[in-house]
């Protein structure tokens, strides 16, 4: 929101750039907010672009649909960033593992990743691959700019992280116990790491070409790295995390580029992921907010953590709960950064109105608290 | 193994008592192990003696046939406990709300509840409706009994806890986001904690029931803590487990009856777990239990937690992943305890010879801690 940075880091021009600001930990006039699965079927406009487009993939490989569904949730709540659509599995999908999606069910691989001759042929993919990605990120990122250049928000690109594309490589789709990529890792750790370091050189190179295609900050979602654990957590996905991290840009034509992850269920690792050299770390809402920033200090800005579901609530109590969640952070103060989320993505069965409530009240209530 | 106790705590006569004096951080000379789910599905004898009693339900409730899966991992492995074969929804399928397992899913209820009307006739049930459970558990207690009535190994007895049975009760069976119990919860918390006070008095005198009947040790399996927001953790599953806790026999007939309290996904919260009341205080494996020894110090015995997955790797891998645990929690000093146990539930899948590879190192690692 503010024109003038305070500091020397370079910010791109934007309407609103609270959410690059607060992900930098400067301040802002208030808490920024976004929504993890923002433009996605709980929208009624979003299905009817979907309907169009014929199916998921089909509207993340269109990049005027893509575009499109990326700026629905825009154009009706007052959010602070825009999220690229696309699916957290694109970079397996590009490496030919084939990714479909029946109809009413999750992911699937034609060709799971589970012995020594599949991991073998396992390569970093060719980037053409994933163009349309790098196309649907310069549509979007044209489409959020006004005729001077200005953007209205920032543009978050993502990827799955090296961990969490492995459990979908080596189980073929969703799983509930994770049976097959941890007897994989507990029995032949050497392929393990063959596997997650091809994903991490993969994400990399995959979040580096968002970020030149137009990507201004780029999350990584590490879903699955709360099944593992304590000691394989670190091993097998933390340490790739970081192997992405290290390799990333942190700046693209001389503006800074915010860098996030995301551990669903890594409340306990809160400390190691803070020192993973990530700008931002999500969390879920089974972590307490003001110890959970007591326990970083200033080393990073939390990203999160409503749970989901209180959007089924009514009006009055989804301000409450939004009240005591952006409470339970604080007031930010110099050198600490919140950016309101929730702890995962959006539900499917939300009604649109309610999250109106929640940005607003989100806004209001931050406002106040540096008032 | 001690035949001497060294504390005044009276203790039932057993041939291998190391399980109820892990629990109340007494000296042992090796650490107790049992295994969630022991009696279950990975055993070919429990597989024959289901089909023979035609169901999952037809097995529980028929006494003899749970005392014949209860004894048979015994009779394969060293184990330090028996469980009381039984389900953890026993409890609102006697509040009349129609358990069932359709074959190849998970439970169902026929009358879930889900308004103020079905919430006003919840009441806590006659417990002669599960008094199938009782003889099952004093058939087994027998069973285990020598001539002089010296038992094997102890026997646990356990209940869901009041917002695990509460999940059920509302989504009607499984689900994955919780969004009907949790909808109702931030909705109508005066609906919700009307359910959980039922629950807990049900649960309360459910277990102090098995007591009687004569289990010698009690768990509150709370599978679905792990799915509530920090704040709600506390209001809605550990306030109404320390209910149940609170009203729980902590002797019979003289004799310590130890209180095991397990939250699965609850590692963010094990402080204050630890000071519900219980004597144990079990965790999955995402938690490193060096770390939560020094949080807890000697206020609780801790049981856990070894991936469920590890099972699947090769025997010499399992060997190290349980000597890495059992080094984890390092030798048990004066006043600490520790049980070996998986963080969950054992796969259907287990190779059983794998089994053997765990309890077998768990007794011999842990003497060579001792020595």
């Amino acid at each position: 929101m503010s024109a003038t940075p305070t500091t020397s880091i370079a910010l791109p021009p934007l309407a609103n750039d609270s959410f690059l600001r607060a992900c930098l930990r400067l301040p802002t006039e208030h808490t920024p907010v976004w929504l993890m699965r923002q433009a996605g079927r709980y929208l009624p406009e979003y299905r009817a672009t979907r309907d169009k487009a014929g199916s998921f993939m089909g509207l993340a490989t269109n990049k005027e649909a893509a575009c499109e569904v990326t700026l629905q949730p825009l154009d009706r709540y007052a959010l602070d960033a825009a999220i690229l659509f696309s699916d957290i599995l694109t970079v397996p999908d590009a490496m030919g593992l084939g990714l479909s999606f029946a109809a009413g069910e999750g992911p699937k691989f034609a060709s799971p990743v589970r012995d020594e001759a599949a991991v073998a042929k396992l390569a970093v993919p060719d980037m053409g691959k994933l163009q349309y990605v790098f196309d649907a990120v310069s549509t979007i990122r044209k489409a959020l700019s006004d005729e001077q250049g200005v953007g209205r928000v920032p543009l978050i690109g993502f990827s799955g992280s090296p961990w969490t594309l492995a459990c979908y490589m080596v189980e073929g789709g969703g799983s509930d116990d994770y049976r097959l990529v941890k007897t994989l890792m507990y029995q032949r750790p050497d392929l393990m790491h063959r596997i997650l370091a091809v994903n991490a050189d993969s994400v990399a190179l995959y979040l580096n070409t968002q970020i030149e295609a137009g990507a201004q900050a780029v999350m990584v979602f590490d879903s699955w790295g709360g099944v593992l654990a304590d000691g394989a957590f670190q091993a097998f996905s933390l340490a790739y995390t970081q192997r992405v991290l290290s390799q990333l840009k942190r700046e693209h034509n001389g503006l800074r580029i915010p860098h996030i992850v995301f551990t669903k269920g890594g409340g306990l690792w809160l400390s190691e992921i803070a020192d993973s050299g990530a700008d931002v770390v999500g969390l879920d809402w089974t972590v307490n907010l003001g110890r959970a920033r007591a326990q970083v200090g200033d080393r990073v800005t939390l990203q999160g953590n409503l749970d989901p579901n209180v959007l089924f609530a009514n009006p009055e109590q989804i301000r409450e709960q939004v009240i005591r969640t952006l409470d339970s952070y604080g007031k930010p103060s110099a050198g600490s950064g919140h950016v309101f989320n929730l702890g995962h993505g959006i539900s499917q069965f939300t009604p649109p109105a309610h999250v109106s409530v929640l940005v607003d009240t989100v806004h209001e209530h931050s406002r106040a608290q540096r008032a």
